[in-house]
């Protein structure tokens, strides 16, 4: 159960026939009522035309009906074809729907540089307006056609004091950009005000989707959307959505680090010490996008030179003379050196599976949590295969 | 031949007990008489004692007599103990050679966070120094005793009218950083001022070493010196030595790219078109840290849209509209969107080896080299193992 969780919701996922193998490729979620929007997109220049369109869509007024998404295709780099693709997605979902084009998001995923087979597309779109519905194979097909190379559908909802949260989400950074990207799509029955809605979801990005590193490169895609239909009735302010919408996004961030490509295993990166929580983010990232760390990580090698580097090399300043790290409750540096601990052991332990790496700064009150992988030769491998 | 080519130099390398294969691990290199100069060192924050004393030293005075590099053992993240080490090995060296400890500049190259034999350091300057001489067996030895996990010594020199410069080189990036750096010794026989060769010894590494990426990661002890004995008695102006320096370097990066761990071919990308010099290179230098992209050179794979994605994602604003990509010559995008190319012909062609990527922005006089290498499995399985 995910986004029709949230009352005033319904959704469907309909094969249009842009993959080949004929599974669902084409999600529809729509609110029965105009729901209150928000969106955070990629920060890559390179933006695909529906990430465009839609930023231009809620710059024309924070509401949305619908939210329209294909696997796939990426449809980006693709010209003015593809800005006119993606602008028929969303002119043929609003006349199926009855709002205007403006009150529909689109997103798509897949191949950058090839073209969307735009009539299959349309015919797919019509199909879904006239499928959707709440419940449970609603969202699960739903959360299906937007997988790309996704092997497990993800989904997750919560529900607090008479007020839901659902979403569902693919993909986990550029895990493979020819055929990835991160789409995710929140619903909440709560009322909200658009400034409210917007903050709280700014705050549960950078507490789970912004926290979690595959293999630092935003893709031209990444899209999260939420709609607000306040068919609850109950009003929250941000501060009280924010922790409801960011225990979905964590789960959902999770199932994407577990369903990485090539990885074995998640590392979980908690920063504490630092000046605030802003640097505790910029440092874990720093970890995270190492490939030396991650590949480290990958031998359950409890390798703390590479996380000094890594921190060292990290865009904040940081003095790194009293730091402390342990790998998975073991101290293997203190005050900046090495520390004496039991390492047949502790490599015992770290070949288990999933660990937790703690460092502490031990400067100042700031913290942060950053999931990330291993880097492993089957993910090289993958991703050197031409698609 | 290397750093003895220019006139004033000598140089040895001696195996003093670090590494327990018995191997060179003591490099020094002194003029003859105090020689300016320049140094570059990491801009890791968790820079390694011989970095802050090195620092330390060329700030007292622009001026060198020797220049002495361990292999073994890289003395970060030692703490107040790696101070005195690497202090230990100025004086030594001062009191060997017969000058003031402030005109030793130190370097370490080897494991993070162990700490220093100091004693069979000490006797290793002491044996250096009593061996120093000039010719290609000093050069050669000095260049071995500098090596981690390099398999080859890499060394260079060239000279244009009575003037010549010289160098050793090991490692590349942190290529395996507990073991690795990259350390470089320059020296030439030109007569320059200090601000001079300051300026040249920037141009030269902007040109060569900074744009070299193996894996993203400046180490905690790179370093890069340059001595200048002004025996040759021409002065050169910066703008005259720069080139040189620049030929040597360079020539001392591509050795450094083909001698990479777990690389399987070097790959020089080319951007043209961009704003200025820096923004070319920011943004070959994108190309170069993604791991997908990396990825996709080791499966000789022409995917432009991970190039279109890496250029997005850097740091510098542009405009990706009017760009085109050639893989080996082979122009597969243009004007930001697929080209047609023979992709059977030019696979082929790619399969064959080192290829070049160009990049043409078309918007600007800015151009950039960068060299890198792909991602390989054999490079993370190395990476993970325990050292």
């Amino acid at each position: 159960m995910s986004v029709t969780v949230p009352h005033g919701f319904l959704a469907a996922g309909v094969a249009c026939g842009i993959k080949p193998s004929g599974v669902e490729d084409l999600a529809l979620v729509t609110a029965v009522e105009p729901a209150v929007a928000s969106a955070v997109f990629t920060v890559n220049r390179a933006a695909a035309a529906p990430v465009r369109l839609s930023r231009e869509h809620l710059g024309a007024g924070p509401t949305a009906r619908a939210f329209v998404v294909n696997s796939g295709c990426a449809n980006a780099a693709t010209g003015e074809r593809g800005e006119v693709a993606a602008r028929a997605m969303a002119v043929r979902t609003a006349s199926a729907i009855g709002c205007a084009p403006s009150d529909v998001l689109v997103a798509s995923t897949g191949t950058i540089g090839s073209h969307l087979p735009v009539d299959l597309v349309m015919r797919g779109i019509d199909a879904a307006a006239g499928t959707v519905s709440a419940g449970h194979a609603a969202d699960a097909g739903a959360a299906r056609a937007i997988m790309t190379t996704d092997t497990v559908p993800k989904m997750a909802s919560a529900s607090i004091g008479g007020v839901s949260v659902g979403g569902i989400a693919k993909g986990a950074g550029m895990v493979r950009p020819d055929m990835a990207t991160m789409i995710v799509a929140l619903t909440t029955d709560a009322v909200v005000s658009p400034g409210d809605l917007d903050i709280a979801l700014r705050a549960a990005v950078d507490d789970s989707f912004h926290a979690l590193n595959i293999d630092g490169c935003p893709s031209t895609n990444d899209t999260v959307v939420v709609l607000a239909s306040g068919a609850s009735g109950t009003r929250l302010a941000s501060s009280d959505l924010a922790p409801l919408l960011s225990s979905v996004c964590r789960e959902l961030a999770h199932q994407l680090a577990e369903d990485a490509e090539g990885a074995s295993r998640v590392v979980t990166i908690d920063v504490t010490g630092a000046a605030d929580d802003g640097e505790a983010r910029a440092l874990g990232r720093s970890i995270g996008d190492s490939a030396l760390v991650r590949s480290a990580f990958h031998g359950g090698d409890p390798n703390w030179g590479r996380i000094v580097g890594a921190l060292g090399a990290a865009s904040v300043p940081v003095n790194l003379d009293s730091v402390r790290i342990d790998f998975a409750g073991v101290t293997v540096a203190y005050d900046g050196v090495a520390s004496e601990f039991d390492e047949d052991a502790l490599v015992e332990a770290l070949a288990k599976g999933d660990f937790t790496v703690a460092v502490d700064l031990n400067q100042g009150p700031g913290a942060a949590t950053v999931l990330t992988t291993d880097l492993t030769p089957d993910y090289v491998r993958f991703n050197s295969e031409r698609s």
